[in-house]
C-alpha cells in the first residue's frame, strides 16, 4: 500500500485527437495515404478474423435516426466506436454521421486514444470498399457510378482511383447541389466526372457502382434491369433495420460478400432475404479459404454495413500516426490517484492550491439528511 | 445547399469534464449534495422506466478483467458508458474500475457532454444503494457493516449516514490497509467507526450489511449463520458472470430487489438461482407497483448489479452542475463542417493559415497505387 501523501501513482494518460486535429494529420500525411494505411490495417486484421472478440452493433434507434455502440477486442486491444446515422441532420447543417471511438488497453482497461471518427469512418469505410472490390471485383475495372454524393462519396471516389485504378467516375444524387460539390472537389484529382441525371444513367456501362445514399427508408436504388454481367456493386449506404437500397432480385442474381454475417442479415441490404441466403464472409475471401468472384461474367455485390473490426483497424493507425507526428494532445480522462484503493482521496484538493492537506468536505458541505 | 466559402455552420460544441474538472465540481459543490442530487435523478428517471430504451450491457471478457459499454436512451437524451473492471490493477497502481462516459441528443446524435465517470460512478453506485434502502430496509437502521473497503467504500459510508442515518460503521476487509485507509478517510465524519477483524464480527448485530469487494470469483462472502432477522444486505461486489459474494441460501431467506432483471440474471448474485427465482425490480417499488420491505423482520437484499439508468442519471446531474458553476471546457470532437454534405471540405486548411484556399491534396500527396 502506498502512502497516501506521495505523488500520484502512475496517471493514465489519454492522448486525444480532436477533429481538428485529426484534419491535420490527413492534411500531413496525405488522405490517400491515410486510406492506404487503414486499408492495410483493415486486410491484416480481417486475415486473423477468429482472434477478435465480436458482436453485432448496439442500435438505439428514434424517430429521426440511431445511435449505435460497435466494440471489439482481442488479447492486447479494444476498441469501440459511437455513431449516428440521422438523414435529416443536413437540414440543421449538421452530418448525416458523426462519429467518435476509444482504443484501450485490453490488460487494464486503461483508454488509450480518444479519436474523432467522423472524418475517420468516411477514411475507413472507403478503403473497407476498396478492400472488397480487389477481391471480388474485376480488375480491368476502370468506370465507376456513384449514386448518391454526399459526405461519404468524394472518399470513395478517390480511394477507387487509387486503389482500383478507376479512371472515370459517373455521379447521381436526387440533390443536385451534392452532386456539384462533389464534382467539384473531384477537379484536379485526375478522375474524368461525368455528371448524370438519372441513376439508370450513371449505372450504365459501369464496371463498378457504388450506392451510398442516406435516406433512412426501404429504397430501391438498383434494379435487376440495370445490372450487367460482371458488375461489381459496393452497397454501402443500406445498413441498418428498414435502410436497403437494392432490389431483391439484384442480390438474386449476384455472389454476395459481407463484413459479420450476423449483424449484415440485421442490418444490410440481405435483410430482405431468408435467413439462410447465401453469403460469403470476407476474411474467408482474403485468408484464401474461399474463393472471391469465379467468373468474368458473375455480378458480385459488397453488401457493406460497417463493421466494428474495421474501426478497430481505423484506431490504430490513427494512433500511430498521430504518435509518429506527434499531432493530438493528453488528457486525464482518468483520476490520477496516490493509492488505487483509495478514489475519495481523488478528491482532496490537489497539493500546491489553496487548501492542500485539508479534508475536500467540511462539516458546512454536509448538510444533515440531503440524500434523502 | 449553403456556400462552401461561407464561415463554417453551426459546430457541435461537446462539454468536456475532466477527471480534475470533476473533482473540482465535487469538491465546489460538495460530494453529499452530488450524491444527493443524483439520488434525486436515478428516483425521478427510475419512476419513468418505461419510457426508456434498455438492453443488457455488452462486456467484453478478458483473462483480468471486463469492459463494458452501458447505452440507455429516452425520446431526448441517449447515454452510454464505458466502465472497465480489473481486479489486479492495483498491482500497477491503477483503480480496479475506470470509467468515462457520453450524454448525447437523440434528435440529431450530437455528443453534448463527454465526461470522466470513475469518481461519478462512485457517486452514483452509492447514491442507488440508498435509493434502494430508503425503500427496503428498515427505517431505524443505524449501524451498517462494510465488507471490502476498497475504492467504492468511503461513498457508501458517507452516503448512508445522510441517506439513512447510519450511525456506527464495522469494517472488514482481507486488505488491512484498505481498512485503515477507509478509517482515516472516515474521520470527521460523525460516523462511529469500527474496526473488525472478520466478515463474521462486521456483520453481527448490523442493520445493513454492504458488500463491496473486487475479486473476480464466486466468494462468498455473506453466509446464512450471518444473517439475522430484518437485515438489509446492499450486495454491490457481485456485478459480472462468475462474480458472486452470497452463499446461494443468504438469497432463499430474502425477499430480493433487482435494477434490471434481464442483466442481473447474467450478473448478479442471483446468477446462481433458477432464470424462475423471484425478483422484485426497484422501479415497481418506487412507482408503488410493488411492494418493498413486508415486515420488520424479512431479510431483504438489493442485488446491486450496476445499470445504465444510473449512468444517465449521473450524466445528467454532472451536465447540469458543470453548466451552474461553469467547470468544464469545450471540445471539437465533431468537424466543423460549412456545409453538412462536404465532409472533404472538412480537410482543408482553416481559413487564416498558410495555404488556406488551396486543396489539401496536392498532387505531390497521391502517390499511384498508394491504397495497393
Amino acid at each position: 500500500m502506498m502512502n497516501p501523501t506521495a505523488s500520484p501513482g502512475p496517471a493514465v494518460s489519454t492522448l486525444y485527437l480532436s477533429a481538428p486535429e485529426a484534419a491535420e494529420l490527413i492534411r500531413r500525411k496525405g488522405l490517400i495515404q491515410c486510406m492506404a494505411g487503414i486499408a492495410a490495417n483493415i486486410r491484416e486484421d480481417f486475415r486473423r478474423w477468429p482472434e477478435f472478440d465480436k458482436s453485432a452493433r448496439v442500435a438505439n434507434h428514434s424517430r429521426d435516426g440511431v445511435i449505435e455502440l460497435m466494440p471489439i477486442a482481442d488479447d492486447v486491444s479494444y476498441s469501440f466506436k459511437y455513431v449516428n446515422g440521422h438523414p435529416k441532420n443536413h437540414r440543421r447543417g449538421l452530418p448525416t454521421v458523426m462519429a467518435f471511438g476509444v482504443l484501450a488497453d485490453v490488460d487494464t482497461g486503461s483508454p488509450q486514444l480518444l479519436s474523432e471518427l467522423t472524418l475517420t469512418t468516411a477514411m475507413r469505410t472507403a478503403a473497407m470498399s476498396v478492400v472488397a472490390a480487389q477481391q471480388v471485383a474485376r480488375k480491368n475495372s476502370r468506370t465507376m457510378a456513384l449514386i448518391g454524393n454526399g459526405a461519404q462519396s468524394d472518399f470513395q471516389a478517390l480511394a477507387f482511383k487509387e486503389g482500383m485504378d478507376i479512371e472515370e467516375v459517373r455521379l447521381y444524387d436526387v440533390d443536385r447541389e451534392a452532386t456539384k460539390k462533389l464534382a467539384a472537389n473531384l477537379q484536379g484529382s485526375g478522375l474524368r466526372v461525368i455528371l448524370c441525371s438519372s441513376t439508370a444513367e450513371a449505372v450504365n456501362g459501369a464496371d463498378i457502382v457504388t450506392t451510398v445514399t442516406a435516406d433512412k427508408t426501404s429504397a430501391t436504388i438498383l434494379t435487376p434491369d440495370m445490372i450487367e454481367p460482371g458488375m461489381h456493386i459496393n452497397a454501402v449506404g443500406g445498413d441498418c433495420p428498414g435502410k436497403t437500397e437494392l432490389h431483391p432480385d439484384v442480390l438474386r442474381m449476384a455472389k454476395v460478400f459481407v463484413e459479420y454475417t450476423p449483424q449484415t442479415r440485421i442490418e444490410g441490404d440481405i435483410q430482405q432475404m431468408p435467413a439462410d441466403f447465401a453469403v460469403t464472409e470476407l476474411w474467408e475471401v482474403l485468408t484464401g479459404a474461399q474463393q472471391g468472384r469465379t467468373s468474368d461474367e458473375q455480378v458480385t455485390v459488397f453488401d457493406s454495413v460497417g463493421f466494428a473490426l474495421e474501426d478497430f483497424s481505423a484506431l490504430r493507425f490513427m494512433r500511430d500516426t498521430a504518435l509518429a507526428l506527434g499531432v493530438g494532445e493528453r488528457i486525464t480522462l482518468i483520476p490520477e490517484m496516490a493509492d488505487p484503493k483509495d478514489l475519495y482521496g481523488a478528491l482532496r484538493q490537489p497539493a500546491g492550491l489553496a487548501g492542500a492537506g485539508l479534508d475536500a468536505f467540511g462539516a458546512a458541505s454536509v448538510p444533515v439528511a440531503a440524500v434523502r
